[in-house]
């Protein structure tokens, strides 16, 4: 009934959703203070409040009424959240303590912190041209100063610096997306990431600069892991040894491309080497956070601790992975954690991804010593936030949907509705739902949101002056360049000030 | 060499077209005057020339680059050829001898001609609601008002004056296009065509007020066809009979829908009545033309049937249609023929549709008029116009590309590129050739234009101003409305006018 008024009436929405707000908003404002600064893991009183109307939620007889009614009235409310000061607590917020007592339930501001990094992944997504009868396809399709403007990230306090390229010497399948067009931007090479830097306002927000780096992933083929005990190589100089396929992306350069003739590895250290340096040089106090998606968690991994070995100690190195793989050894690990470099993997329970390789011989091997700690043992490093699909009365549960499990946008969902291992969805998520459709079909058919629904008009054809419809040139500023920006140290400074002001 | 220059520099590309456009408005100008009035069906001057130009692309050992250069060159110059006076020879054109002489070589007159009607066909895909999560899922997507407009066609030289909507008593395979939504415009009926009439303008070029009807078909399904000669229902008093599926959609009506408490039949008949009798009142000469494509073309065949019984004898009725399967049987035909309804069908070597039903039997079983004169034996009618996908240099022509095959921009594209059964592809064949792939994988790769291109941004979604991505609701005045224009006679004389001289 509601639904036919809704629909035929915006003033009778208006009203009805004027004093659902209000009950929402109470609710929030109570359950937000009290989980300020969570105690302990018993659910308190705000949490038993939204559980209930949760409960009502799932019990009701017409439950997708119920739904879509929920859904509706969220329509109208602003995905954004506010924005606490962090300043002083940004230090648990980054993993100085492994994420102690603030996983579970999880802390409202730490919870805020993983979506804005699980966005500046998902940007590496949304932004990527797959298009292979474009020129640029597997390029970024705008340039790193409209990046976060287009994707609609403008207020999410970073400016981004520096994009990053990978190529791979070993014959990944499915990896590398290569244009059809004999005239391409680069044959050999991949738009892979990008490196960000807080601006004057988040840093005063979040209590030190921070450089984020997010690495691009792709749904990681499971051909990869086959005969994984082979396909470990040695990394840094103490038996640490990672999975082959990763380190190639990684490392891989070759002076016959435009893109590569330094590794993503070198790309990547130069940029945050020469940040780290110009703002300690400032006096300021900075933090590395490196975020990325399935193979994009496993190449934040390995940035991570090679920028844990080149960069000086004091600065603070965190991961934040979203169903990544597993990358190295138990050495890998051990070194990682004796480097200080601090991992939080938000992984889905029904999501594969996080399970490889290693799926049968793994660190969960606790009571055969002898097993785990052989050198092709594939072993999971850091704190591990689970999130599970059937908590959100959203999302479909069922089947085997392999990509909907693994999309980004299915975990940052779940990130958003998750209070703790012990309540059901969270029912003042603001984010909104529709996103998670985007590349997968995972949202319930009573929502009525298309699946896969991210495309292009008319597959990116216009239609020109004369009548014909055409792939437009792209615009010049967005045509990627392989030519490192041309700074000499003096304009460096003047141009990081530009670009952390503005 | 040149698509890298092309790419790299407009300029150059400007200076190398001028120079080809000259060249070809040449050959153009050449060949459209001396087809102007064909005379025999020996290939004349002209046509040899395109011959010899259409033979450099086709044996050039580079072929794929001279294509790619011809289409480059092309995408600058305008679609819109200019429409000649029709006036002194429209009855030609419109089929009262038949189309003898004027289908090979194709008068380019005519050429014109079916391209216009094949476009009204074309429009009632193009502005089709498809969108089965749309509660409008099924209607057309604009106003009649807005239709030409919106698609483009606002210079074609006619207004709409009605919808027809349409459903079906039996439940034909993959025929209704239904919501998934429980609050939908309609349960029962789809939007399958509309009615036109020639402006001011065009009724001067024309030599006549026009009346237009399309209607739009569906991939017809070859289960309609299976058992058919049991599938024949009787039609007028003559012993005609026709398929009972087109029939059924044609007639169809119930008390208990919004849009079919008339049937098709009773919506359009009463619609052509009212504007033959509203422009012979005026003393104006009148033509009624009735398109199709597949599905559409049958119904057309079935509307043409009709309007002859109905309509006074002095008005001319003609069908073009686009790969029509058979309609009925042989005293159908007869009929038809009797009452002076011209038929152009318009077919596709390649397309299956048009050869159903009556795969086996059908009129081609010359020599045994005891078979082709039984009822069940079903009877194409008319002139034939036969296109052949294998002319084109432009149309991957190898495999079973059913879907391509059929579809009717394929068709448009093969007549806007026909001079003879005897010439290849006409160089100066103006439509826009990425047209081709809107609904299908038609185009030879080195296009660069991809499949299945025509589609909505976001399927529909849009971001609102809270960031949330939804389903916009639909412009008022672009929802459908079952009620009738509420015009009393008088009001409509008005009205027609305002019509025909907006």
């Amino acid at each position: 009934m509601f639904i036919t008024m809704a629909l035929s009436s915006s003033a009778v929405i208006h009203n009805h959703m004027n004093i659902n707000m209000k009950r929402f908003n109470m609710v929030r404002v109570h359950q937000e203070l009290t989980l300020e600064i969570p105690k302990s893991k018993r659910p308190n009183r705000a949490t038993h409040l939204a559980e209930s109307i949760c409960n009502v939620l799932h019990r009701s007889p017409s439950r997708s009424i119920d739904l879509l009614r929920y859904h509706e009235e969220k329509l109208s409310t602003p995905t954004m959240s506010p924005r606490e000061d962090i300043s002083q607590k940004w230090r648990q917020i980054h993993g100085c303590s492994n994420w102690e007592n603030i996983l579970d339930p999880l802390h409202p501001c730490l919870r805020r912190e993983i979506l804005k990094y699980g966005e500046f992944a998902q940007a590496t997504y949304d932004a990527f041209d797959y298009d292979s009868l474009s020129q640029y396809c597997g390029s970024c399709r705008y340039n790193r100063n409209k990046l976060f403007q287009k994707l609609g990230l403008s207020r999410n306090g970073y400016a981004v610096t520096k994009y990053i390229y990978a190529m791979s010497h070993i014959d990944l399948p499915r990896w590398l997306e290569r244009s059809l067009v004999a005239d391409t931007w680069s044959r050999d090479s991949n738009w892979i990431g990008y490196v960000a830097v807080s601006d004057e306002q988040e840093t005063r927000r979040i209590g030190r600069r921070d450089i984020a780096v997010a690495w691009r992933g792709t749904v990681a083929p499971c051909e990869w892991y086959e005969d994984f005990q082979r396909k470990l190589d040695p990394i840094g100089k103490k038996g640490a040894k990672v999975e082959h396929g990763f380190l190639s992306i990684y490392t891989s350069k070759s002076d016959t491309t435009r893109y590569n003739k330094s590794s993503a590895s070198d790309q990547v250290m130069k940029e945050i080497t020469k940040l780290v340096k110009f703002y300690e040089q400032k006096g300021e106090e900075v933090s590395v956070t490196i975020t990325g998606h399935s193979l994009g968690g496993a190449l934040a991994l390995l940035n991570a601790y090679e920028t844990a070995y080149k960069v000086p100690n004091n600065v603070p190195i965190s991961v934040i992975s979203f169903g990544a793989p597993r990358v190295g050894n138990i050495t890998f690990k051990q070194e990682l954690e004796e480097m200080g470099v601090k991992t939080l993997r938000v992984v889905v329970k029904q999501d594969w991804v996080h399970r490889m390789p290693g799926l049968v011989f793994n660190e969960a091997f606790k009571v055969f010593d002898e097993i785990t700690s052989l050198e092709w043992v594939y072993t999971h490093v850091g704190a591990e936030l689970k999130l599970d699909v059937g908590t959100s009365p959203y999302l479909k549960g069922g089947g085997m949907n392999l990509s909907g499990f693994h999309s980004l946008e299915t975990y940052l969902h779940l990130v958003d509705g998750y209070l703790s291992s012990e309540t059901p969805f969270r029912n003042e998520a603001k984010r909104d739902v529709a996103l998670v459709n985007k590349y997968c079909d995972m949202l319930v058919d009573e929502l009525r949101i298309p699946q896969c629904w991210y495309q292009l008009a008319n597959k990116g054809l216009v239609c020109n002056d004369h009548g014909r419809w055409v792939k437009p040139k792209r615009d010049p500023d967005d045509i990627p360049s392989h030519h490192d920006d041309p700074l000499v140290p003096d304009e460096t400074q003047t141009y990081m000030m530009t670009l952390v002001s503005s």
